[in-house]
């Protein structure tokens, strides 16, 4: 099978206190596909700008990844501009330029129209539910959003909501989309509004998946070097939804070793830039890595 | 064996939004030691005014508590006033007579000199280090501090590190004790300064433990209602110093067993003021809840 994941490719300039560059491959749909493609067959639907440079698109097809849904359009590619301090927790901004986003609407490709896991990575909420609308039937819908479209387009987020099976979302995000401080209850409240499942991302502190009964809390991966944490969240959901897919069914255990993957991935993301250490990860490596990370959170029983 | 805890008795007024109270029973050394009689025989170092009410030195000595250690002194009992809102993860102060514990010197009681375990509460770090070389070579030497201490007295702080063999602390006081952002480097910085293990407590986002070489990380407890937050570190440390004094050995099975039985008991001491839940938490209980939270955290292997 194969996993559709509809989001941005974008040009990402980026410092932190590991280092400043210019253009780098970035944007949700590169970061989501990218670590997808590890475990399955990716189509990627996005929009990018005649300036889109062909050693990027290179790469994508390099990691498998069908790119036929990925329109070039007169103008440039949408490009974000942004910094780090500290602890690298939050993300500000330079510089927002959408440029050719401004007109993105999504086509899904006839051949990704099959697929069984479809992930609406961030973008427009209204253009979720365009997409989500194409699909014929896919098995697992998984979303993810952000504060801008909460603050700003909160009835159309709700009204897409109604289509997701999964919403990840991290703990900020949550409260304010639930306006209830504790995430316990935030999740509840997710549950009504749509998705049968909610994943929240919380960076260091992990993440949690709840599905109305039970919960599945998975640690973050203990790291004393983070470079760049741009993609962290995407290359999570991206992991996740890739894993999914692979798996022969959408049960407890497979959503758990997804989200252990997820996490995974998203720990080796945030040590480089862009999505160079994305590159050479296979499911070889993340295998052993789930062996390692077993043991720190391995309990006696 | 037993385990002896050095720390506050105090008298609390707490607001949250769960209600209001004045003069409920607290202190570090409360919360301590009545997490670790759950598990083993605690003397309990302190000090109280004779305004002390029976009722709660009934309490103490009702959780098997030996209360020879805690000095009754002309004056008032130790009294804090504070508030919390929203997700309550921050106490704020209204009010702090530190009265009788102005001159508090703590002395250990013969009875307990032979200790295996020896917790030092958060109190100032020039009497912790008095109290500790006080035993006669207890097998573990544990710690908990704040940042009023580091802000103050921080060599203080770091001399009394010396003769601690695992430190525990919240992921803020880590931060500004060894200023790293980082909380991975923030141990690794933590085990140069004296302690051989450290265990950092992130409310919410559980506790991480580390001992130079291995990681041990453990969730919080899901939980839809938290009515006071106050005691929950307090409780997490006792619970964890008195499951290692009950164990046969300090090895690293019993060390995690340790934390999750801590996270255990300050997710009980949360749901309620004061102790008020710690009052009818046994081991029992605590068994069951242990195989409960056991399955949030399973991987599928």
């Amino acid at each position: 099978m194969s996993v559709t994941i509809v989001g941005t490719v974008a040009l990402d300039s980026i410092e932190t206190p590991f280092g400043k560059h210019e253009k780098l491959l970035g944007g949700s749909g590169t970061y989501a596909g990218s670590a997808a493609s590890i475990f399955s067959e990716v189509n990627l639907v996005s929009i990018v700008g005649n300036d889109f440079p062909q050693e990027y698109t290179d790469y994508l097809k390099s990691k498998g990844m069908n790119v036929d849904g990925i329109k070039i359009a007169d103008g440039k590619t949408f490009h974000w501009s942004g910094y780090y301090e500290g602890d690298m927790g939050q993300a500000h901004t330079r510089l927002t330029d959408l440029n050719v986003l401004l007109e993105f609407d999504p086509v899904i490709p006839d051949s990704a129209k099959n697929s069984k896991i479809v992930f609406m990575a961030n973008i427009d909420p209204v253009l979720q539910k365009k997409a989500i609308e194409q699909f014929n039937n896919p098995e697992c819908v998984i979303l993810d959003s952000m504060n801008f479209w909460i603050e700003n387009n909160l009835n159309e987020l709700k009204e897409t909501l109604k289509l997701v099976d999964i919403l990840i979302i991290n703990d900020q995000e949550i409260k304010q989309l639930t306006g209830k401080q504790n995430i316990i209850q935030a999740m509840r409240e997710v549950l009504k509004l749509g998705p049968n499942r909610v994943v929240v991302k919380k960076g260091e502190n992990g993440s949690i998946m709840f599905d109305g009964k039970e919960f599945f809390i998975c640690p973050a991966v203990p790291l004393d070097k983070v470079v760049d944490t741009t993609g962290a969240g995407d290359s999570f959901a991206g992991a996740f939804s890739g894993y999914i897919d692979k798996a022969d069914s959408v049960c407890d255990e497979v959503l758990r070793k997804a989200i252990v993957y997820g996490t995974l991935v998203s720990s080796h993301t945030v040590q480089g830039f862009s999505v160079d250490v994305l590159k050479t990860l296979d499911e070889e490596i993340l295998l052993d890595k789930y062996k390692q990370f077993n043991e720190l959170v391995a309990w006696p029983t």
